[in-house]
């Protein structure tokens, strides 16, 4: 396929997708239709037909999206040279979800929330959702590592769970942040330090 | 209205909720039916409307309860005489939620899940769902307080922010429990006393 026209595609489909995010965040996956997203996108139901045959294939594309977001986060805080303490990993992560949270076209938060109720009770999203979480979770194992490397984290504990719990920290957080209102990355880090001191 | 009617009353009314918990635990909140609640419940049709006129009243109670259950842990973890520091806190309440979730009657942190998605598009699961937490994180709060007095947790740092951490463990947990499938109390223990000590 010449190069111009892969291009026009993958945009044709980034705008199908955002139309579809559109959707979910203002009234959730269960109530989004085929229609709606058509009508959001401003194609013709053809060309969305064209890239998704079904609501499942574009609620797992948003689905993939809205779970993969943190992900873009480590390749920056990993090519860290300083020593890199949990606590920094986790203030760099809540702060990242915010900014995802804040940017145009929706927040990616609330659909992530969508997914976890949808992955309970759907392969497909179940399968995203334990394949994206499980690749952040080595995320946190790599930030742990080193911490054990540089005397900052006990060398004896299993570096598996303490990512657990790293990357445990962050659906309580958003979660706070959508249902309740008052959490903030300097909230939660102030609450951090008092804790990883206790 | 006489004591045995009321105590009849209250035992319909949770035999109808048991049997709502089970749909839902098996097909989430949005495919669930009157129909099928009322098939579930072994009831009539019209003994099931004389409790809840509607599909969003047996949500409500259903989320209600999933949401509730692990406040019944701090009525007995807050009248330990020993010094409660948070590590021992938050090893009950992730020892109580995987206790709850293995009651007979189905995993209701399967429930809460769907409750959290369902309460960023429905008010009345909101203000439930914002509620119990408050709750839930006020007994957090009292916690920090104790230990704050006991010393063992900083006495500079506003409890509350101490208490949002704390609460903002259990989502995790549970998600990563039912998503993952790796965690338990004993991994998540391990590796919190690692990032308590860092």
């Amino acid at each position: 396929m010449p190069k111009v026209t892969e291009e026009h595609r993958l945009a044709r489909r980034a705008q199908i997708v955002a139309a579809a995010r559109t959707c979910v965040v203002e009234q959730g996956f269960h109530k989004t239709t085929m229609a709606d997203v058509i009508r959001e996108s401003g194609l013709s139901a053809g060309a969305v037909y064209g890239y998704f045959k079904s609501k499942e294939e574009i609620v797992a594309a948003i689905a993939e999206e809205a779970l993969g977001t943190v992900d873009e986060l480590f390749e920056k805080i990993l090519t860290t040279e300083h020593p890199l303490t949990p606590l920094a990993a986790l203030e760099a992560a809540l702060n990242h979800a915010v900014s995802i949270a804040e940017r145009p076209g929706g927040d990616v938060t609330r659909v992530a929330v969508q997914a976890w109720a949808e992955a309970l009770h759907n392969p497909a999203i179940l399968d995203i959702a334990g394949g994206k979480y499980l690749l952040l979770r080595e995320h946190f194992e790599d930030v742990v590592r080193r911490a054990q490397a540089d005397g900052t984290v006990d060398p004896d504990t299993d570096p598996k769970y303490i990512a657990q719990v790293m990357f445990g920290m962050l659906p309580g957080f958003v979660l706070q942040r959508l249902l309740i209102g008052d959490v903030t990355p300097d909230t939660y880090s102030a609450g951090l330090k008092a804790l990883f001191r206790a």
